[in-house]
């Protein structure tokens, strides 16, 4: 038996105030919002859904469902270099959802969109015999002509990402219980990292006209900078002594070297990964300092391989090429 | 087993070519679209989801669960007076779906696309454990300040509403053989009025500066309506004699008259209701003539009932009020 409030109580409760600031969200209380770009800007558009059991899981607190559901949205537009704005959500609930549930969730989403100045303007609720599903579509701006795309890398460029690879696909691993020996601080670091991304909101915004292509890591770091290479028809050299590790994701490989597979194969990062011409390496470099976010180079763009098939080569430390099992996940 | 093709593949062979005609999809081959209203106007944007075995059957086909998914959310729009343009689609497949489904609900989109003139501009598919759900977020354009609200209504305001009433609900009563007495004809007539609406998107975009207030018929007559005498703090008395029904519906109410209460609180129309100032009646007829769409006079907006209480009365064919179990639907 479903003990939820109805639908208008729900919205009327929780949510409306998720849109109060954004005068086309009419409070909730109409059919549809009104969003419009800043002037000389357009607006970037995302979607993406979470889905548990799927992409994370059941017993999750509320809050960080909701965050996560947001997040990966928010990390798309900060790949592409957008500043985000706005979102809509479409809430499939299963009938063990409680009110105590709704309300963790919605103060997660009020804690994220003042975290990140976005706001809830529009909506749907809906009973489901299935898991709960969290639907996000995702709008910020950029200035027109001016998103970071997946198909505009260029031989020569270098390769950059932000933060730290690896510690979410490791966070996911040790809640399998497949690394035990690690100890609480690092076990608790890396899980963390799995269940909440870190979106690089203020970064991304400083990229456009400095990065040459983007993209956001959620497939892996090489399913996701393969994507950029075949897009933009080059390919890429990476080096996996130069891929940035946080102190626990050391640890973990350090206790098991195969884990260097997960690294770079993972996915669920929600770091940026993008190129950009040699000239742009002093601006990022003060970028970087600037926000606190580290910029590693991790590699270079070369032009496509023979046969003109966009390619990924990982180097180990004596430069001769790695291979791997897989190059990261897909969703189905 | 899931016997589908990868997500790459997917979009690849049946998502890409829904988007090859706006260029700010980027062919699905990016990681979020572009999209900015035309010079003056703004966007209207809506999300709607639909859940097997909640909004539709697990069993109707394809083409049809497409074209629903995405009608629902049109029809929002052309309530609030916008020219649809673009649409966002979350898809979240449970195992049982086959490739042949898929190119099933991708034709019904091409079919809509063209029908409707709007695009699809990026999306997600993801695996569930549950039941076929499909999340859509739409947009349109709209004039700058002129997106017909609900919460615009006034007293001395004519209520109006398009086309028919209540078939839908007498469509679903029919699928649930509750209505055994019809012939196939009007049957199968109902049956279709709910399996696909047909969002009255040429004539909203004729509205604004017609309609005082609006919105589309989805939750019910009754809780529309009251929907929009909340948001403009008014009141309505509206001719349960004057709602104009489909020869079917007449059929279907002829054999038991009790089935008004689903027609005037049974949901689903995807008509739009809407109020307007006596001063636009003979521009209405015309756009009702030149588009071949009834739009018929169903009622008055009153001022707010005693305690300040937005309030829908329905009158009989003497003028007396009638009760109902219920207004209408909700999600829950």
């Amino acid at each position: 038996v479903n003990s939820l409030p109805g639908e208008f109580e729900l919205i009327e409760r929780y949510f409306r105030p998720l849109a109060k600031a954004f005068p086309g969200a009419y409070g909730l209380n109409d059919d549809a919002a009104i969003i419009a770009p800043l002037p000389d800007h357009e607006l970037v558009a995302k979607t993406d859904a979470v889905v548990a059991g799927v992409h994370f899981l059941s017993d999750d607190p509320a809050d960080l469902v909701a965050r996560k559901a947001l997040r990966v949205n928010l990390s798309d537009l900060a790949a592409k270099g957008a500043v985000p704005r706005a979102y809509m959500l479409d809430l499939m609930l299963p009938n063990t959802i409680t009110e105590e549930w709704i309300a963790g969730f919605v103060s997660g989403l009020a804690q994220d969109q003042e975290h990140y100045g976005v706001h809830l303007i529009g909506g749907d609720t809906n009973a489901t015999p299935g898991p709960l599903t969290v639907a996000v579509a995702a709008f910020g701006d950029i200035a027109s002509g001016r998103m970071i795309r997946r198909a505009t890398a260029s031989r020569g460029d270098t390769v950059f990402v932000t933060g730290t690879i690896g510690d979410a696909a490791l966070g996911l691993a040790v809640l399998h219980g497949d690394a035990p020996e690690l100890d609480a601080g690092a076990a608790n670091f890396l899980i963390d990292r799995y269940r909440l991304p870190q979106p690089r909101v203020a970064l991304g915004q400083r990229l456009p006209g400095l990065a040459s292509a983007g993209i956001d890591i959620s497939d892996g770091l090489l399913a996701d900078l393969g994507h950029v290479c075949a897009a933009s028809n080059v390919s890429a050299v990476i080096e996996a002594a130069r891929v940035p590790l946080s102190g626990a994701a050391c640890a973990a490989i350090a206790a098991d070297p195969r884990r260097i597979a997960a690294v770079l194969a993972g996915g669920d990062d929600y770091e940026i990964l993008f190129t950009a011409p040699p000239s742009a390496l002093s601006m990022l470099a003060e970028i970087s300092r600037e926000l606190g976010v580290p910029i590693t180079e991790i590699g270079r763009v070369e032009g496509a391989a023979i046969g003109g098939k966009a390619k990924v080569t990982v180097l180990d430390n004596r430069g001769k090429p790695l291979a791997f099992d897989r190059e990261g996940w897909t969703h189905f």
